[in-house]
Protein backbone atom coordinates (compact mmCIF):
# COMPACT_ATOMS: atom_id res chain seq x y z
CA UNK A 1 0.00 0.00 0.00
CA UNK A 2 1.08 3.82 -0.59
CA UNK A 3 0.03 6.62 1.45
CA UNK A 4 -0.79 4.79 4.93
CA UNK A 5 -1.91 5.51 8.52
CA UNK A 6 -1.28 3.36 11.41
CA UNK A 7 -4.22 4.14 14.24
CA UNK A 8 -6.13 2.25 16.89
CA UNK A 9 -3.81 -0.35 16.42
CA UNK A 10 -3.62 -1.23 13.16
CA UNK A 11 -2.03 -0.20 9.66
CA UNK A 12 -4.41 0.68 6.51
CA UNK A 13 -4.75 2.65 3.51
CA UNK A 14 -4.86 6.50 4.50
CA UNK A 15 -7.88 7.21 2.48
CA UNK A 16 -9.78 4.52 4.70
CA UNK A 17 -8.20 5.74 8.52
CA UNK A 18 -10.89 7.12 10.40
CA UNK A 19 -10.74 8.88 13.84
CA UNK A 20 -13.98 9.04 16.46
CA UNK A 21 -16.18 12.06 16.18
CA UNK A 22 -15.49 12.09 19.52
CA UNK A 23 -11.91 12.13 19.99
CA UNK A 24 -10.58 15.19 21.94
CA UNK A 25 -8.42 16.03 18.53
CA UNK A 26 -11.44 17.02 16.35
CA UNK A 27 -13.51 18.61 18.82
CA UNK A 28 -11.05 20.52 20.84
CA UNK A 29 -7.46 20.20 18.99
CA UNK A 30 -6.56 18.62 22.41
CA UNK A 31 -3.38 17.07 21.02
CA UNK A 32 0.15 17.41 19.58
CA UNK A 33 2.21 16.29 16.27
CA UNK A 34 5.17 16.05 14.55
CA UNK A 35 6.35 15.50 10.99
CA UNK A 36 9.45 13.45 10.41
CA UNK A 37 11.41 13.49 6.75
CA UNK A 38 12.36 10.06 5.68
CA UNK A 39 15.15 9.76 3.50
CA UNK A 40 16.23 6.95 1.49
CA UNK A 41 13.80 4.61 4.00
CA UNK A 42 15.46 6.57 6.90
CA UNK A 43 13.57 8.84 9.12
CA UNK A 44 16.11 11.75 9.93
CA UNK A 45 16.31 13.02 13.29
CA UNK A 46 13.69 11.30 14.56
CA UNK A 47 15.32 10.96 17.89
CA UNK A 48 14.91 14.80 18.35
CA UNK A 49 10.96 14.66 16.86
CA UNK A 50 10.57 11.85 19.79
CA UNK A 51 11.62 13.88 22.00
CA UNK A 52 9.85 16.99 21.13
CA UNK A 53 6.48 15.27 20.78
CA UNK A 54 7.06 13.72 24.32
CA UNK A 55 7.97 17.42 25.32
CA UNK A 56 4.84 18.65 23.94
CA UNK A 57 2.68 15.93 25.32
CA UNK A 58 3.98 16.39 28.96
CA UNK A 59 3.31 20.43 28.28
CA UNK A 60 -0.52 19.59 27.67
CA UNK A 61 -0.87 17.16 30.43
CA UNK A 62 -1.27 13.95 27.79
CA UNK A 63 0.22 11.12 28.63
CA UNK A 64 2.95 9.61 26.58
CA UNK A 65 2.08 6.86 25.19
CA UNK A 66 4.73 4.64 23.28
CA UNK A 67 8.21 4.09 24.30
CA UNK A 68 10.53 5.18 22.48
CA UNK A 69 11.48 1.90 20.81
CA UNK A 70 7.70 1.22 20.17
CA UNK A 71 7.52 4.55 18.58
CA UNK A 72 10.94 3.37 16.54
CA UNK A 73 9.43 0.06 15.66
CA UNK A 74 5.78 1.47 14.59
CA UNK A 75 7.60 4.36 12.47
CA UNK A 76 10.00 1.53 10.47
CA UNK A 77 6.79 -0.13 9.81
CA UNK A 78 4.99 2.05 8.50
CA UNK A 79 8.23 2.75 6.01
CA UNK A 80 8.46 -0.55 5.29
CA UNK A 81 4.93 -0.71 4.31
CA UNK A 82 4.53 2.12 2.58
CA UNK A 83 7.41 0.84 0.35
CA UNK A 84 8.45 4.68 -0.02
CA UNK A 85 12.24 5.25 -0.02
CA UNK A 86 11.04 9.30 -0.36
CA UNK A 87 8.31 10.10 2.54
CA UNK A 88 7.12 12.23 5.22
CA UNK A 89 5.64 10.59 8.18
CA UNK A 90 3.33 12.74 10.72
CA UNK A 91 2.88 11.51 14.21
CA UNK A 92 0.02 12.86 16.32
CA UNK A 93 -1.19 11.73 19.78
CA UNK A 94 -4.19 13.29 21.06
CA UNK A 95 -6.17 13.56 24.90
CA UNK A 96 -8.58 10.45 23.57
CA UNK A 97 -12.18 9.86 22.76
CA UNK A 98 -14.52 11.10 25.82
CA UNK A 99 -17.81 12.69 25.82
CA UNK A 100 -17.60 16.40 24.61
CA UNK A 101 -16.71 18.60 28.11
CA UNK A 102 -13.63 21.03 28.21
CA UNK A 103 -11.94 19.29 31.26
CA UNK A 104 -11.06 16.35 31.07
CA UNK A 105 -10.02 12.45 32.88
CA UNK A 106 -6.20 12.18 33.57
CA UNK A 107 -7.55 8.39 32.59
CA UNK A 108 -8.13 8.83 29.40
CA UNK A 109 -6.42 6.81 26.50
CA UNK A 110 -4.32 9.05 24.12
CA UNK A 111 -5.01 8.40 20.42
CA UNK A 112 -2.16 7.58 17.99
CA UNK A 113 -2.30 8.64 14.53
CA UNK A 114 0.82 7.88 12.09
CA UNK A 115 0.53 8.78 8.87
CA UNK A 116 2.98 8.51 5.73
CA UNK A 117 2.82 10.40 2.48
CA UNK A 118 5.36 9.88 -0.29
CA UNK A 119 7.41 13.05 -0.64
CA UNK A 120 7.71 14.92 -3.67
CA UNK A 121 10.96 15.92 -5.15
CA UNK A 122 12.18 19.21 -4.08
CA UNK A 123 11.57 22.28 -6.06
CA UNK A 124 14.40 22.87 -7.45
CA UNK A 125 13.51 26.07 -9.00
CA UNK A 126 12.27 27.28 -5.39
CA UNK A 127 15.01 26.19 -3.92
CA UNK A 128 17.48 27.78 -6.60
CA UNK A 129 15.36 31.13 -7.14
CA UNK A 130 14.00 31.71 -3.36
CA UNK A 131 10.34 32.67 -2.75
CA UNK A 132 8.96 36.04 -1.58
CA UNK A 133 7.42 35.99 2.25
CA UNK A 134 5.32 38.71 3.77
CA UNK A 135 4.84 39.43 7.55
CA UNK A 136 1.71 39.37 9.44
CA UNK A 137 0.78 40.19 13.23
CA UNK A 138 1.56 37.05 15.65
CA UNK A 139 -2.16 36.83 17.11
CA UNK A 140 -1.47 33.27 18.20
CA UNK A 141 -1.90 31.73 21.54
CA UNK A 142 1.29 32.36 24.22
CA UNK A 143 2.52 29.00 24.27
CA UNK A 144 3.41 28.55 20.13
CA UNK A 145 6.33 26.27 21.44
CA UNK A 146 3.92 23.58 22.18
CA UNK A 147 3.67 22.12 18.73
CA UNK A 148 0.07 21.43 19.46
CA UNK A 149 -3.28 20.74 16.80
CA UNK A 150 -3.97 24.33 17.31
CA UNK A 151 -3.55 25.63 13.90
CA UNK A 152 -5.72 27.38 12.55
CA UNK A 153 -4.25 30.81 12.47
CA UNK A 154 -1.21 29.37 11.40
CA UNK A 155 -3.67 28.00 8.36
CA UNK A 156 -4.64 31.21 7.80
CA UNK A 157 -1.56 33.34 7.96
CA UNK A 158 -0.37 30.69 5.52
CA UNK A 159 -3.14 31.35 2.69
CA UNK A 160 -3.08 35.12 3.19
CA UNK A 161 1.04 34.69 2.52
CA UNK A 162 -0.46 32.60 -1.10
CA UNK A 163 -3.18 34.78 -2.03
CA UNK A 164 -0.50 37.55 -1.45
CA UNK A 165 1.81 35.58 -3.97
CA UNK A 166 4.51 34.41 -1.60
CA UNK A 167 5.47 31.71 0.01
CA UNK A 168 5.43 31.75 3.05
CA UNK A 169 4.46 34.23 6.09
CA UNK A 170 6.39 35.25 8.78
CA UNK A 171 4.70 36.76 12.33
CA UNK A 172 5.89 39.51 13.87
CA UNK A 173 4.96 40.25 17.96
CA UNK A 174 5.37 43.70 19.40
CA UNK A 175 8.01 44.52 16.83
CA UNK A 176 9.82 41.09 16.44
CA UNK A 177 9.71 37.93 14.71
CA UNK A 178 8.82 34.70 15.68
CA UNK A 179 8.52 32.20 13.24
CA UNK A 180 6.99 31.30 9.73
CA UNK A 181 3.61 29.38 9.94
CA UNK A 182 5.31 26.06 9.61
CA UNK A 183 9.18 27.03 9.78
CA UNK A 184 11.80 29.12 11.40
CA UNK A 185 13.66 31.92 10.43
CA UNK A 186 17.32 33.34 9.90
CA UNK A 187 19.27 36.12 8.97
CA UNK A 188 22.39 37.19 7.84
CA UNK A 189 24.16 40.07 8.72
CA UNK A 190 27.74 40.98 7.92
CA UNK A 191 28.46 37.40 7.95
CA UNK A 192 26.52 36.21 11.36
CA UNK A 193 23.38 34.38 10.89
CA UNK A 194 20.98 35.50 13.88
CA UNK A 195 17.64 33.32 14.58
CA UNK A 196 15.06 34.21 17.05
CA UNK A 197 15.88 32.83 20.67
CA UNK A 198 14.26 30.55 21.90
CA UNK A 199 10.65 31.87 24.16
CA UNK A 200 7.36 30.72 25.07
CA UNK A 201 6.20 31.99 20.79
CA UNK A 202 8.22 29.91 18.89
CA UNK A 203 8.44 26.11 18.03
CA UNK A 204 12.35 24.90 18.85
CA UNK A 205 12.66 23.53 15.49
CA UNK A 206 14.79 20.32 14.40
CA UNK A 207 16.01 21.60 11.26
CA UNK A 208 16.66 24.79 13.09
CA UNK A 209 18.64 23.39 15.84
CA UNK A 210 20.70 21.17 13.24
CA UNK A 211 21.38 24.36 10.83
CA UNK A 212 22.78 26.41 13.78
CA UNK A 213 24.90 22.83 15.01
CA UNK A 214 26.18 22.80 10.89
CA UNK A 215 26.98 26.12 10.68
CA UNK A 216 29.07 26.58 13.96
CA UNK A 217 30.82 23.69 12.87
CA UNK A 218 31.33 25.45 9.92
CA UNK A 219 32.95 27.94 11.68
CA UNK A 220 29.83 30.77 11.23
CA UNK A 221 29.01 33.22 14.13
CA UNK A 222 25.75 32.20 15.46
CA UNK A 223 23.61 34.24 17.01
CA UNK A 224 20.33 33.62 19.00
CA UNK A 225 18.64 36.61 20.02
CA UNK A 226 15.25 39.34 19.54
CA UNK A 227 15.33 40.34 15.96
CA UNK A 228 13.39 43.24 15.13
CA UNK A 229 11.18 43.37 12.11
CA UNK A 230 13.43 46.16 10.54
CA UNK A 231 16.17 44.13 10.63
CA UNK A 232 14.61 42.02 7.85
CA UNK A 233 14.66 44.22 5.51
CA UNK A 234 17.86 45.13 5.91
CA UNK A 235 19.91 41.42 5.96
CA UNK A 236 21.69 40.34 3.50
CA UNK A 237 20.17 37.21 3.72
CA UNK A 238 17.26 36.32 4.57
CA UNK A 239 16.03 32.06 4.91
CA UNK A 240 13.24 29.64 6.07
CA UNK A 241 14.41 26.13 7.72
CA UNK A 242 12.04 23.53 8.56
CA UNK A 243 11.66 19.66 8.25
CA UNK A 244 10.36 18.99 4.81
CA UNK A 245 11.76 22.92 2.64
CA UNK A 246 15.07 21.96 4.46
CA UNK A 247 16.58 25.48 3.95
CA UNK A 248 14.73 28.11 1.71
CA UNK A 249 16.14 31.40 0.32
CA UNK A 250 13.79 34.16 1.02
CA UNK A 251 14.84 36.80 -1.95
CA UNK A 252 11.42 39.47 -0.97
CA UNK A 253 10.06 40.66 2.18
CA UNK A 254 7.02 42.35 1.63
CA UNK A 255 7.51 43.17 -1.67
CA UNK A 256 11.00 44.57 -1.14
CA UNK A 257 14.21 42.73 -2.16
CA UNK A 258 16.49 41.27 0.53
CA UNK A 259 20.40 41.50 -0.45
CA UNK A 260 21.22 41.52 -4.10
CA UNK A 261 18.03 39.78 -5.09
CA UNK A 262 19.50 36.23 -5.75
CA UNK A 263 19.17 33.46 -3.37
CA UNK A 264 22.13 33.97 -0.82
CA UNK A 265 25.83 31.90 -0.54
CA UNK A 266 25.04 30.61 2.86
CA UNK A 267 21.59 29.13 2.38
CA UNK A 268 23.26 27.40 -0.37
CA UNK A 269 26.36 26.40 1.79
CA UNK A 270 23.66 25.11 4.46
CA UNK A 271 21.98 23.55 2.16
CA UNK A 272 24.13 21.34 0.68
CA UNK A 273 26.08 20.66 4.25
CA UNK A 274 22.41 19.34 5.19
CA UNK A 275 22.53 17.35 2.16
CA UNK A 276 25.82 16.02 3.32
CA UNK A 277 24.53 15.17 6.45
CA UNK A 278 21.16 13.35 5.23
CA UNK A 279 23.42 11.23 2.72
CA UNK A 280 25.90 10.38 5.81
CA UNK A 281 23.16 9.34 7.76
CA UNK A 282 21.90 6.95 4.48
CA UNK A 283 24.86 4.92 4.29
CA UNK B 1 -30.58 5.47 18.89
CA UNK B 2 -29.97 7.17 21.89
CA UNK B 3 -26.44 9.26 21.28
CA UNK B 4 -26.55 9.87 17.44
CA UNK B 5 -24.49 11.64 15.26
CA UNK B 6 -24.84 12.77 11.64
CA UNK B 7 -21.39 12.76 9.37
CA UNK B 8 -21.04 12.01 5.39
CA UNK B 9 -25.03 12.09 5.12
CA UNK B 10 -25.96 9.79 7.36
CA UNK B 11 -26.80 8.96 10.60
CA UNK B 12 -25.48 6.40 13.35
CA UNK B 13 -24.76 5.36 16.68
CA UNK B 14 -22.40 8.46 17.91
CA UNK B 15 -19.82 5.43 19.10
CA UNK B 16 -19.51 4.67 15.51
CA UNK B 17 -18.87 7.81 13.89
CA UNK B 18 -15.83 8.43 12.45
CA UNK B 19 -14.00 11.36 10.47
CA UNK B 20 -11.23 10.83 8.39
CA UNK B 21 -7.76 10.97 9.99
CA UNK B 22 -7.10 13.84 7.09
CA UNK B 23 -9.96 15.81 7.54
CA UNK B 24 -8.26 20.00 8.31
CA UNK B 25 -10.37 19.28 11.44
CA UNK B 26 -8.51 16.56 13.10
CA UNK B 27 -4.82 18.02 11.90
CA UNK B 28 -5.50 21.69 12.46
CA UNK B 29 -8.99 22.44 14.32
CA UNK B 30 -9.51 24.21 10.79
CA UNK B 31 -13.48 24.52 11.40
CA UNK B 32 -16.30 26.28 13.65
CA UNK B 33 -18.88 24.81 15.54
CA UNK B 34 -21.62 25.13 17.66
CA UNK B 35 -23.54 23.77 21.15
CA UNK B 36 -27.40 23.73 20.56
CA UNK B 37 -29.49 23.28 23.78
CA UNK B 38 -32.92 21.27 22.98
CA UNK B 39 -35.67 21.44 25.68
CA UNK B 40 -38.95 19.48 25.45
CA UNK B 41 -37.81 18.39 22.00
CA UNK B 42 -37.26 22.11 21.06
CA UNK B 43 -34.25 23.67 19.76
CA UNK B 44 -33.25 26.64 21.64
CA UNK B 45 -32.17 29.59 19.87
CA UNK B 46 -31.60 27.52 16.74
CA UNK B 47 -31.34 30.74 13.89
CA UNK B 48 -28.88 32.30 16.35
CA UNK B 49 -26.81 29.50 16.38
CA UNK B 50 -26.75 28.81 12.56
CA UNK B 51 -26.65 32.75 11.91
CA UNK B 52 -23.06 32.48 14.34
CA UNK B 53 -22.00 28.93 12.74
CA UNK B 54 -22.43 30.84 9.42
CA UNK B 55 -20.58 33.86 10.35
CA UNK B 56 -17.93 31.59 11.89
CA UNK B 57 -17.68 29.55 9.00
CA UNK B 58 -17.32 32.80 6.94
CA UNK B 59 -14.69 34.31 9.12
CA UNK B 60 -12.42 31.63 8.27
CA UNK B 61 -13.26 31.23 4.61
CA UNK B 62 -14.87 27.46 4.82
CA UNK B 63 -18.40 27.51 2.74
CA UNK B 64 -21.21 27.30 4.46
CA UNK B 65 -22.18 23.75 3.38
CA UNK B 66 -26.18 24.38 4.22
CA UNK B 67 -29.07 25.98 4.18
CA UNK B 68 -31.16 27.40 7.08
CA UNK B 69 -34.19 25.11 6.25
CA UNK B 70 -31.35 21.95 5.65
CA UNK B 71 -29.69 22.55 8.95
CA UNK B 72 -32.95 22.35 10.58
CA UNK B 73 -34.23 19.56 8.50
CA UNK B 74 -31.04 17.82 9.98
CA UNK B 75 -31.46 18.53 13.46
CA UNK B 76 -34.88 18.02 13.77
CA UNK B 77 -34.54 14.48 11.96
CA UNK B 78 -31.39 14.05 15.01
CA UNK B 79 -33.62 14.57 17.49
CA UNK B 80 -36.76 12.88 16.25
CA UNK B 81 -33.70 9.96 15.84
CA UNK B 82 -32.43 10.38 19.42
CA UNK B 83 -36.03 10.19 21.18
CA UNK B 84 -34.41 12.74 23.67
CA UNK B 85 -36.50 15.47 24.95
CA UNK B 86 -34.03 17.21 26.75
CA UNK B 87 -30.68 17.06 24.56
CA UNK B 88 -27.60 19.11 23.23
CA UNK B 89 -27.01 18.90 19.57
CA UNK B 90 -22.91 19.76 18.68
CA UNK B 91 -22.52 21.48 15.00
CA UNK B 92 -19.30 21.37 13.39
CA UNK B 93 -18.02 22.20 10.22
CA UNK B 94 -14.60 21.59 9.22
CA UNK B 95 -12.77 22.54 5.64
CA UNK B 96 -12.79 19.05 4.56
CA UNK B 97 -10.35 16.54 3.50
CA UNK B 98 -7.09 17.40 1.88
CA UNK B 99 -3.62 15.81 2.38
CA UNK B 100 -1.90 17.81 5.09
CA UNK B 101 -0.39 21.25 3.71
CA UNK B 102 -1.08 24.40 5.75
CA UNK B 103 -2.73 26.26 2.91
CA UNK B 104 -5.82 25.00 1.06
CA UNK B 105 -8.35 24.97 -1.72
CA UNK B 106 -11.37 27.30 -2.28
CA UNK B 107 -13.09 23.69 -3.82
CA UNK B 108 -12.62 21.41 -0.76
CA UNK B 109 -15.65 20.29 0.31
CA UNK B 110 -16.56 20.74 4.01
CA UNK B 111 -16.98 18.38 6.61
CA UNK B 112 -20.60 18.29 8.19
CA UNK B 113 -20.84 16.39 11.71
CA UNK B 114 -24.08 16.50 14.00
CA UNK B 115 -23.86 14.87 17.50
CA UNK B 116 -26.92 14.40 20.19
CA UNK B 117 -26.26 13.56 23.48
CA UNK B 118 -28.63 13.13 26.20
CA UNK B 119 -28.77 16.40 28.40
CA UNK B 120 -28.22 15.66 31.93
CA UNK B 121 -30.93 17.08 34.18
CA UNK B 122 -29.35 20.31 35.50
CA UNK B 123 -27.19 20.60 38.73
CA UNK B 124 -29.75 22.49 41.35
CA UNK B 125 -27.11 22.36 44.10
CA UNK B 126 -24.42 24.49 41.49
CA UNK B 127 -27.56 26.69 40.56
CA UNK B 128 -28.69 27.87 44.23
CA UNK B 129 -25.74 27.46 45.61
CA UNK B 130 -23.61 28.80 42.67
CA UNK B 131 -19.63 27.96 41.79
CA UNK B 132 -16.89 29.57 42.62
CA UNK B 133 -14.09 30.35 39.73
CA UNK B 134 -10.33 31.66 39.31
CA UNK B 135 -8.92 34.27 36.93
CA UNK B 136 -6.01 33.30 34.49
CA UNK B 137 -4.20 35.40 32.12
CA UNK B 138 -6.07 35.26 28.47
CA UNK B 139 -3.03 33.51 26.62
CA UNK B 140 -5.45 32.61 23.86
CA UNK B 141 -5.13 33.66 19.79
CA UNK B 142 -6.70 36.92 18.87
CA UNK B 143 -9.66 35.97 17.42
CA UNK B 144 -11.64 34.30 19.82
CA UNK B 145 -14.92 35.83 18.40
CA UNK B 146 -14.48 32.81 16.26
CA UNK B 147 -16.08 29.98 17.50
CA UNK B 148 -13.56 27.76 16.27
CA UNK B 149 -12.23 24.24 17.31
CA UNK B 150 -8.96 25.93 18.28
CA UNK B 151 -9.78 24.83 22.18
CA UNK B 152 -6.59 24.03 23.76
CA UNK B 153 -6.08 26.92 25.48
CA UNK B 154 -9.90 26.90 27.28
CA UNK B 155 -9.30 23.18 27.68
CA UNK B 156 -6.03 23.74 29.78
CA UNK B 157 -7.77 26.75 31.56
CA UNK B 158 -10.85 24.73 32.41
CA UNK B 159 -8.33 22.26 33.92
CA UNK B 160 -6.48 24.29 35.90
CA UNK B 161 -9.75 26.14 37.56
CA UNK B 162 -11.12 22.52 38.24
CA UNK B 163 -7.77 21.49 39.90
CA UNK B 164 -8.16 24.35 42.09
CA UNK B 165 -11.82 23.32 43.11
CA UNK B 166 -13.34 25.84 40.58
CA UNK B 167 -15.68 25.45 38.41
CA UNK B 168 -14.85 27.44 35.20
CA UNK B 169 -11.73 29.98 34.28
CA UNK B 170 -12.50 33.62 33.43
CA UNK B 171 -9.68 35.08 31.22
CA UNK B 172 -7.85 38.44 31.87
CA UNK B 173 -6.28 40.65 28.92
CA UNK B 174 -4.28 43.64 29.85
CA UNK B 175 -6.02 43.84 32.78
CA UNK B 176 -9.32 43.66 31.31
CA UNK B 177 -11.90 40.52 31.95
CA UNK B 178 -12.88 38.70 28.45
CA UNK B 179 -15.04 35.57 29.40
CA UNK B 180 -14.98 32.00 30.41
CA UNK B 181 -13.48 29.37 28.78
CA UNK B 182 -17.70 28.24 27.95
CA UNK B 183 -19.41 31.19 29.08
CA UNK B 184 -19.86 34.60 29.21
CA UNK B 185 -19.35 36.86 32.45
CA UNK B 186 -21.62 38.82 33.76
CA UNK B 187 -21.42 41.20 36.90
CA UNK B 188 -23.77 43.54 39.27
CA UNK B 189 -23.49 47.22 40.89
CA UNK B 190 -25.39 48.55 42.65
CA UNK B 191 -28.25 47.04 40.54
CA UNK B 192 -26.71 47.70 37.33
CA UNK B 193 -25.72 44.41 34.80
CA UNK B 194 -21.93 44.65 33.57
CA UNK B 195 -20.67 42.40 30.68
CA UNK B 196 -17.83 43.09 28.56
CA UNK B 197 -18.49 44.70 25.77
CA UNK B 198 -17.87 42.43 22.44
CA UNK B 199 -14.62 42.38 20.56
CA UNK B 200 -12.30 40.45 18.70
CA UNK B 201 -11.48 38.52 22.22
CA UNK B 202 -15.14 37.31 23.25
CA UNK B 203 -17.61 35.15 22.00
CA UNK B 204 -20.58 36.86 21.20
CA UNK B 205 -22.69 34.53 23.15
CA UNK B 206 -26.19 33.70 22.21
CA UNK B 207 -27.30 33.13 25.88
CA UNK B 208 -25.40 36.48 26.41
CA UNK B 209 -27.83 38.07 24.20
CA UNK B 210 -30.59 37.04 25.34
CA UNK B 211 -30.24 37.35 28.78
CA UNK B 212 -29.13 41.41 28.22
CA UNK B 213 -32.48 41.36 26.22
CA UNK B 214 -34.27 39.65 29.48
CA UNK B 215 -32.69 42.01 31.85
CA UNK B 216 -33.51 45.20 29.39
CA UNK B 217 -37.34 43.89 29.14
CA UNK B 218 -37.45 43.76 33.32
CA UNK B 219 -36.76 47.13 33.24
CA UNK B 220 -32.63 46.28 34.54
CA UNK B 221 -29.58 48.81 33.42
CA UNK B 222 -27.79 46.97 31.39
CA UNK B 223 -23.90 47.90 30.21
CA UNK B 224 -21.81 46.14 27.72
CA UNK B 225 -18.08 47.86 28.45
CA UNK B 226 -14.88 46.89 29.41
CA UNK B 227 -14.88 45.63 32.91
CA UNK B 228 -11.58 45.20 34.60
CA UNK B 229 -10.41 42.58 36.98
CA UNK B 230 -10.97 43.84 39.98
CA UNK B 231 -14.26 45.20 39.37
CA UNK B 232 -15.35 41.64 39.92
CA UNK B 233 -14.09 41.30 43.10
CA UNK B 234 -16.18 44.33 44.51
CA UNK B 235 -19.26 43.25 42.64
CA UNK B 236 -22.45 42.62 44.11
CA UNK B 237 -23.54 39.77 42.00
CA UNK B 238 -21.45 37.84 39.90
CA UNK B 239 -22.66 35.07 37.47
CA UNK B 240 -21.91 32.70 34.11
CA UNK B 241 -24.22 32.67 31.25
CA UNK B 242 -24.17 30.02 28.76
CA UNK B 243 -26.37 27.80 26.61
CA UNK B 244 -25.60 24.57 28.64
CA UNK B 245 -25.39 26.39 32.31
CA UNK B 246 -28.00 29.06 31.40
CA UNK B 247 -26.91 31.14 34.01
CA UNK B 248 -24.91 30.14 36.87
CA UNK B 249 -24.41 32.48 40.25
CA UNK B 250 -20.72 32.61 41.28
CA UNK B 251 -19.94 32.61 45.17
CA UNK B 252 -16.00 32.79 45.00
CA UNK B 253 -13.25 34.13 42.59
CA UNK B 254 -9.68 33.27 43.15
CA UNK B 255 -11.16 32.39 46.95
CA UNK B 256 -12.76 35.52 47.54
CA UNK B 257 -16.23 35.91 48.50
CA UNK B 258 -18.52 37.86 46.24
CA UNK B 259 -21.13 39.90 47.93
CA UNK B 260 -22.73 38.25 50.61
CA UNK B 261 -21.24 34.79 49.58
CA UNK B 262 -24.82 33.33 48.26
CA UNK B 263 -26.46 33.15 44.92
CA UNK B 264 -27.64 36.27 44.17
CA UNK B 265 -31.30 37.50 43.49
CA UNK B 266 -30.69 38.99 39.57
CA UNK B 267 -28.92 35.96 39.04
CA UNK B 268 -31.74 33.90 40.13
CA UNK B 269 -34.11 36.08 38.80
CA UNK B 270 -32.58 36.22 35.22
CA UNK B 271 -32.79 32.19 35.09
CA UNK B 272 -36.05 32.20 36.41
CA UNK B 273 -36.97 34.42 33.31
CA UNK B 274 -35.06 32.97 30.78
CA UNK B 275 -36.62 29.57 31.80
CA UNK B 276 -40.37 31.06 31.26
CA UNK B 277 -39.54 32.15 27.60
CA UNK B 278 -37.93 28.29 27.50
CA UNK B 279 -41.29 26.76 28.19
CA UNK B 280 -43.26 29.58 26.50
CA UNK B 281 -41.55 28.14 23.22
CA UNK B 282 -42.01 24.67 24.20
CA UNK B 283 -46.03 25.22 24.21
Amino acid sequence: MPNIAYINGEFLPLEDAKISVEDRGVQFGDGVYEVVRVYGGQPFQLEAHLTRLARSATAIEVPFPLTTSEWESLIFEGIRLSRYQESKVYLQVTRGVAPREHGFSLALVPTVLVTIREMPLPDETRETQGVAVITLPDIRWGRCSIKSLNLLPNVLAKQQAMQAGAFEAIFVREGFITEGTSSNVMMVKDGTIATPALNDHLLPGVTRQTILDLAQEAGSVVEERDILQEELRNADELFLVGTTIEVLPVIQLDGHSIGNGCAGPIAKSLLARLRAVVAQKMM
